[in-house]
């Protein structure tokens, strides 16, 4: 069972619009067990629009397209659908039906420009639009079942999970999922992550791993590319060689962001969050909150840019700062303690740095940054120097460090 | 000219990712007077990549082609190009000379793996990565102009204006446009901005206005589609004529984001800053400190995401949460005032909200912010309900609302 997916829209060509629909439909094919092989998207031009269903004709099983349906004059994906077929167009009455039913549920007739969105190829069969005026439809063309949705995306969705989903696993019994198993990386770049798991293909040639990275992190796929029924712990075997050889590189077993991972483990321990951020300025906050729940744990946190807010806020004391400097370890610790102490939370973690372009020394270069942990068994201080050249890029991973501090004092490793 | 946009990489065929990258590339090739007439996304398959790639040298100008460059096994795009133009691979010196140089900028080694992200086809011509480890690159096959570009969309954005378009200038002589002003517009959505200035072109024939989504926020670009000189007063008064359409929406006359813009008028008057966040979480901060320079002027952030922090830390008085609840008007005022407070700040700044997905009630729904602004002259409350059914997304449109308001105390319209 192949696929091909086709948007098609002078909107998508011209840039105008991001194409989200497809990676939907990838998405929702996927859980089905449908291999998405292609994905195209074409602008409302008759020929290129015939050219492409023939193109998915001759190649694929499934062929899902979206767009063009609505009462404009530059909607032409239904005629160009009817001549590929060699089909006419005529009015469908069930197409005809549910636009009226559809008008009238919010107090308006169908006008004459409208009427053409019930002009379908014969041998079409309709699917049914509840969030809007164009009806969709779905029709055989040689060995491929084509489906034609509308491209607004909050349609097309509706149609897809209520409409398309039922024909397909009537017609096609599909009931096999691609496993497919995630995990979180930390603190190696892509290409490390890939030569520690280069035996991986000759180990489980079955499977296949895919990477993504999403900066700082990585993820690790691990996927079935066929549909094909393999024993069951024959996927965890292969999870449990990945994380043998990544070890306490990885900050996720379920592919979780670390600040995902930070949360799941304060809610499994009933512990609560405080933070105090510097140089990352707010960032490790908004990676915490991101998080929906959040406000179980998350309690507090100090983004003590000045010296003064430091001392009068967090309560780091003067004379520190003054002889070692805000960038230092000390600082940190002082600043995990006071935000520990004056929010009352059960662990706490700070950021202490510089996140450049400007700033640095030669003994505080950019880059260097000073991270306190604190919890009920003391404080640590924690000094790194990462320099990605880039001021939000150093910010990414002086706050990814530190959640990842917090992540191995909630789950530390044997 | 036309041209033909290629993503590849499983993870967009699985629909993990959405691909930003095409629509990126087709607005900037329109710009420059391409059009595209294709996009389209395979996955990390030989066969499938080859097959598209001699598609495209069959039918276009220009084909640009977005990933598979890194140094894993499934990064395929080199080795398909070099099978298609009927090349081998080999080491290109200077893409290995500028990976090396990357590498030395951060203090590290080329390792073997990335090596691999050197071997060329030998009649292709570097494209340099400043951004990131993978060396891109131009390569004629059959009529057709190919480019190879990471899919890492920072990378792929930098390389595509710098290296890709004086490429195609030079090859082509493209008018190229140019951009002339910009502004950056919060409150409207783009089709009624575009709505608004819908008389533009034909009152200021000689520009053409583009628009740029970039959520919450468009930016409003007037380009000069020619290089022919015009009369310097005129842009000026296409400009003011935009300014007069969209008045107060307009949170920046020289395309700065509002956090810049707010940062710029505080230097300018020499004043420091405070927030106090609970529904934004840090992002408020976080878009304040990614503006370089912001320690001149920025203190201290609460973000008081537990009562206990807003009544403790910030001095909130309990009997207007118990009363009235977090969510509420006064509640942000107290926040406003206790952030100017404690940090000694000139101006504050507070939010207070529900970001959904869940928590909100009959009369205080998801998407609802309360906004306090507090500075020498007094403390105003503001309460808005936004709600575009995302976590994040109603997070950035409450810290925009926030920064916009302490933009116009600054600025204020006469």
């Amino acid at each position: 069972m192949i696929a091909y997916v086709i948007s098609t829209g002078d909107e998508v060509l011209l840039g105008d619009i991001v194409d989200t629909n497809s990676a939907r439909i990838c998405k929702t094919l996927r859980e089905s067990g449908i291999q998405v092989v292609k994905i195209a998207a074409v602008p409302d031009d008759m020929d290129l629009i015939c050219d492409i269903i023939n193109e998915a004709a001759e190649c694929c099983d499934v062929c899902i397209v979206t767009g063009g349906l609505g009462p404009t004059q530059d909607d032409i994906t239904a005629l160009a659908c009817s001549r590929v077929a060699g089909e006419e167009l005529s009015l469908n009455p069930q197409a005809y039906e549910s636009m009226t039913a559809f008008f009238e549920s919010k107090g308006a007739q169908v006008t004459e420009e409208n009427k053409k969105q019930a002009l379908l190829p014969e041998s079409a069969l309709v699917l049914e639009n509840k969030a809007g005026t164009a009806p969709g439809f779905y029709i055989r063309i040689k060995e491929c079942l084509f489906f034609f949705l509308p491209g607004v995306p909050d349609e097309m969705r509706i149609m897809l999970d209520t409409e398309v989903l039922p024909v397909l696993e009537n017609k096609f019994s599909l009931n096999r999922i691609i496993a497919v198993e995630r995990l979180t990386v930390f603190g190696l770049p892509e290409s490390l992550v890939g030569k520690q798991l280069e035996s991986f293909e000759s180990l489980f040639p079955e499977f296949r791993l895919g990477f993504r990275a999403d900066f700082p992190v990585i993820e690790v796929k691990i996927v079935q590319p066929q549909t094909r029924i393999l024993p069951s712990g024959r996927i965890k075997e292969a999870r449990q060689w990945v994380m043998d050889q990544l070890k306490y590189k990885i900050s996720s077993k379920k592919g979780r962001s670390i600040a995902q991972e930070v949360g799941h483990l304060l809610v499994q321990k009933k512990m609560t969050l405080a933070v105090a951020e510097s140089c990352t300025g707010g960032l490790i906050s908004n990676m915490i909150t991101d998080v929906a729940g959040s406000s179980d744990y998350f309690l507090f946190s100090g983004i003590t840019y000045a010296n003064s807010a430091k001392i009068n806020i967090l309560g780091v004391d003067a004379k520190v700062i003054e002889k070692r400097g805000a960038v230092d370890e000390e600082t940190a610790r002082q600043m995990a303690l006071g935000a520990k102490k004056i929010s009352r939370a059960d662990i706490a973690v700070s950021t202490t740095g510089i996140a450049g372009p400007s700033g640095g020394t030669d003994t505080k270069p950019v880059g260097r940054v000073c991270i306190g942990v604190a919890d009920a068994t003391g404080c640590t201080g924690h000094t790194y120097t990462f320099n990605f050249g880039d001021r939000t890029k150093n910010k990414q991973i002086f706050a990814t460090m530190a959640l990842e501090l917090v992540r191995r004092r909630l789950d530390p490793i044997d």
